[in-house]
């Protein structure tokens, strides 16, 4: 799916608001995602946190689940942000979460409160990756 | 908040049909959820599985945390689902998410394919519980 | 499996030392737990938190993990601590991992610096539970 | 740190006999994990199950927990094997905790149980990572 810059910098407006949204009374560390599915469907996610912070959701995973309850089988385009001063990063398990419903042409951009982003891949950001093939 | 027998059963019709939307090719097992939140709105979740087996996420929790997003600040009802002999019971992970976001009012309800159904609460399901004001 | 009071006292001594290895420099709320195997095997563990916080793993589930690793089959005593000004409990994920290597024998020791302590069971802590079976 | 092949080849005998103690039910794939922490002190793990599925632990994360118990800081060495047919990868989870307790010079192994093995560094395996700085 290609995006032109007008459009992937409205969804970085869109989910920049989103950050308030952040359930983040442990960290006060919000993070925010917005994904765009095979049906063209978009559905965004932030981060919940836990008192057992082990239970603690990241925003990219949110998208992704509430997108599978919503018949999502391939993201299209995910798109995180944060209120880093570089492009905030998806941590290891999300990537992996990621690996579980994309292809070759799913675009990842990374992106921050000051709309500074960089598109990129699964296969850059999670290379020789473990997958259902592997079971 | 208090719901009629008409009401639940309505609620179950419901998540009995998205068991179907679960993605569970490793267990098979499909379990789904419905939240209605302290604004009196609705979200559903299924679960999700991943080829890393812990990066797993519950129906439960995929309905807390896409209501988080939602603006969700406290589950009114919870009503779970799946394809168990008699009512599915929420795993110990997804009882201190429940935690989170819930008050004494807070009304548990675990079913099945059958709709036999069972009312519960979070102090009967993690009774001395451990949570923000412990840290 | 019977422990005296004496015993326990001595373990609680043993684990309130351990509360410095943890690794909490997020929270700053250090846990330990000691756990006795079907074998009369002593394994330890504290909680290992991570940037990412959903990585963090309790000191109960530290301490699980590292004695399957040792061979344990079942756990016969687990002892778990903390800086609270309560005994401390444990979260629902870690009831529900206990629950997976437990069973009606199986003692569960709350306590905290204090060596205030408080014995209890799985069957208290996680009633109507969901396991294997119910797959 | 450097290890020649015999003393590669000798652990990955060593973690491959491991695997037997895998607690892996639900799976049938079993994962073994040793580690080599800054005091030159040995650490191994198996992966542990859970009839929660997001429950489980990954060996390699199941190897650093115990390694942190005992007073490790730094990963030296991280060795990984499976009965896959190539090398196996640590999923993504296992990348993020291990970024936590690594530096330029870790030395990551991944092998199997015909004891083919690919040695790589955390930079590989998780490049642009998210970590503590990002916080």
């Amino acid at each position: 799916m290609t995006l032109n810059e007008k459009e992937i910098l409205d969804y970085i407006d869109e989910i920049n608001l989103l950050l308030e949204k952040a359930y983040v009374p442990y960290s006060k560390f919000p993070v925010a995602a917005l994904l765009i599915d095979n049906n063209g469907k978009k559905h965004k996610g932030v981060n919940v946190e836990n008192a057992s912070f082990g239970l603690t959701l990241c925003a990219e995973r949110n998208a992704i689940t509430t997108a599978v309850t919503e018949n999502m089988k391939k993201i299209k385009v995910l798109i995180v942000t944060g209120k880093t001063p570089e492009p905030i990063s998806p941590c290891g398990a999300c990537r992996q979460v990621i690996r579980e419903f994309s292809d070759k042409d799913t675009v990842i951009i990374l992106t921050n409160k000051d709309k500074k982003y960089k598109i990129t891949s699964l296969e850059e950001l999670l290379p020789y990756s473990f997958g259902a093939e592997d079971l």
